[in-house]
């Protein structure tokens, strides 16, 4: 068998339980947005990696190196926020082609400490080396929660809502306009820089996870239509979404008009949008959002409902089934 | 100016000072084998990272996967020795070029688990994506100590002893053994073999730093020569060693007679050795050498004494200076 075959979730699911096995108590290993360690009391340390790799992630070409330093950073406080705790420290090891000049990481460097200042996040150490092959960028990110707050993604409940913090679909939008080749119109150039500088929403994060009544939480990282699944398996439940209920930018509005796309769609399954999807128990839903919009400024986006677990995942549209072109994200079934 | 002029600890010296700027209080980064963070009372988390790339750092023909497994985490758990630590979680970051098959996964895996298993480190989570480069595997290790028994790189004073916890030189042979497809006798296989499965000193290092009369300590990943000159820089002292005093393995002594090697050269600069290097105070040092002669049934080797500043890193061989050819390995100056 090869990997392409297994996937990349076919691969997590073929390791992990041996690991699992392993787990010391008070522990949270794979699966979850980020690993949970015990600390002292009610204290608990976050801890989450990821790896960008060159073509696979990202093309130079396309990413300023100032926004791939703050993206870098930005995707792994986009787990910390899930788990509503707060980022600290981070690591960074590079795997740099010979083509790199100094400029570029000058620029690259720039763009993750104006991030982690910004957020108190403390670089604290990390690895440089060289490599024959594309640019490698790992981050490992740590970070602080309290224990009775964490939200996982295995707590969602037939009947409970299902939300999102912030639009949906501009980054998969921006990332159409880049590999596109579109011509950048203001709308345009909004969508790209939501794709190259997405925030981490670690203040909803933390908000939210305040509130018992939210059942799960993780963030938006393959599209709705992929993390939902996540949730979904992790809960043992099914969903349904009323893809009306989407919400999505005047700018991606626009372009899709513009270019003829499905902006429900890129809504759906775009990706890397790294806002929080939350499910709460239904009672609770109304006010929450109520209590979320005064807050925020901008309304938290009710977009459809937990099921049973035989339902699957369904979406709606004009209170009737309909289907959405699935290109759920995984880098080992490349479309 | 390129990054090849720079070096990798030159990138290092460039990057590391706006970042140590931002640090908060009790943190230290960069800079020692390990970052420091408080976690409560005298407890103290250490983090560390590595990145091994395939054709920089190993070879995929010449190092079994089961082999790259436990070395990934090994050279990570080297780490946390150096600051007398004991590992307690680690996280996966794995880059997986196309023709990577299942077979080679589960072997990499099994000598990972294997080492996590022994040595009570948890695997709690990471990354896999796919690369169009070379195999990349990146590991992130946390560790616990107690604040009063880190021993840094920066507590070496003129006059303390100069110490390795082990053979020298094993693993850089191994190395040769494997570049020049040396037949294997005995000997060469058990260089190869120290070179492809190192032993991080958990245990020595643990005892090391229970004792109040060592000054620093760090782990030997680039050989001596390269190695000490970070002790030098942090603790501002130079440093005297006598290449007759040096460590070496029967292997290595008979290899190196076989082919006509310089036994002493590849013993200061071969590097990977992953031993533990430390500096005592003299007047501690005969007591420790003995004490830890029968803790651990193979003497603590004094190699040299700390020297002032000006006199930088000098050799002596049977009484008189000498010299070595030079190889302190940096991933950006390859040879």
């Amino acid at each position: 068998m090869k990997l392409s075959d297994l996937g990349e979730f076919g691969l997590i699911a073929r390791f992990a339980p041996r690991f699992l096995r392993d787990l010391p108590p008070g522990v949270t290993g794979i699966g979850d947005d980020c690993a949970i360690l015990p600390l002292a009391g009610e204290r608990r340390l976050l801890v989450t990696t990821d790896m960008l790799v060159e073509g696979t992630h990202f093309l130079r070409a396309a990413t300023p190196p100032r926004d791939l330093g703050h993206k870098s950073l930005a995707v792994n406080l986009s787990d910390i926020a899930a788990m509503g705790g707060r980022p600290t420290a981070a690591f960074l090891s590079l795997g740099l082609p010979g083509d790199i000049a100094l400029p570029w990481l000058d620029a690259f460097f720039a763009g993750l400490r104006a991030l982690a200042r910004r957020e108190r996040v403390a670089l604290l150490g990390g690895d440089t080396t060289r490599t024959s092959g594309p640019l490698v960028i790992n981050l490992a990110v740590l970070g602080e929660a309290r224990a009775g707050r964490i939200k996982l993604r295995s707590g969602a409940r037939p009947g409970d809502a299902i939300f999102v913090t912030g639009d949906l679909g501009d980054s998969g939008a921006g990332l159409r306009v880049l590999l596109g080749g579109r011509a950048r119109a203001r709308d345009e150039a909004a969508l790209v820089r939501r794709h190259n500088r997405p925030r981490a929403h670690l203040a909803e994060g933390a908000w939210l996870a305040r509130r018992p009544g939210v059942t799960a939480m993780m963030d938006v990282s393959d599209g709705i239509d992929s993390d939902l699944r996540r949730i979904m398996e992790r809960s043992g439940c099914g969903a349904a979404v009323d893809l009306d209920a989407l919400p999505l930018s005047g700018a991606l509005r626009r372009t899709a008009r513009r270019w003829g796309w499905e902006a429900r769609e890129i809504a759906a399954a775009g990706g890397e949008d790294y806002c929080l999807l939350a499910t709460a128990a239904r009672e609770a839903a109304p006010a929450m959002a109520r209590a979320f919009a005064r807050a925020f400024g901008r309304p938290l986006a009710r977009i459809g409902t937990v099921t049973r677990s035989r339902d699957g995942l369904r979406y709606f549209s004009g209170g009737k089934r309909a289907e959405i072109a699935r290109r759920g994200f995984d880098h080992f079934k490349t479309k």
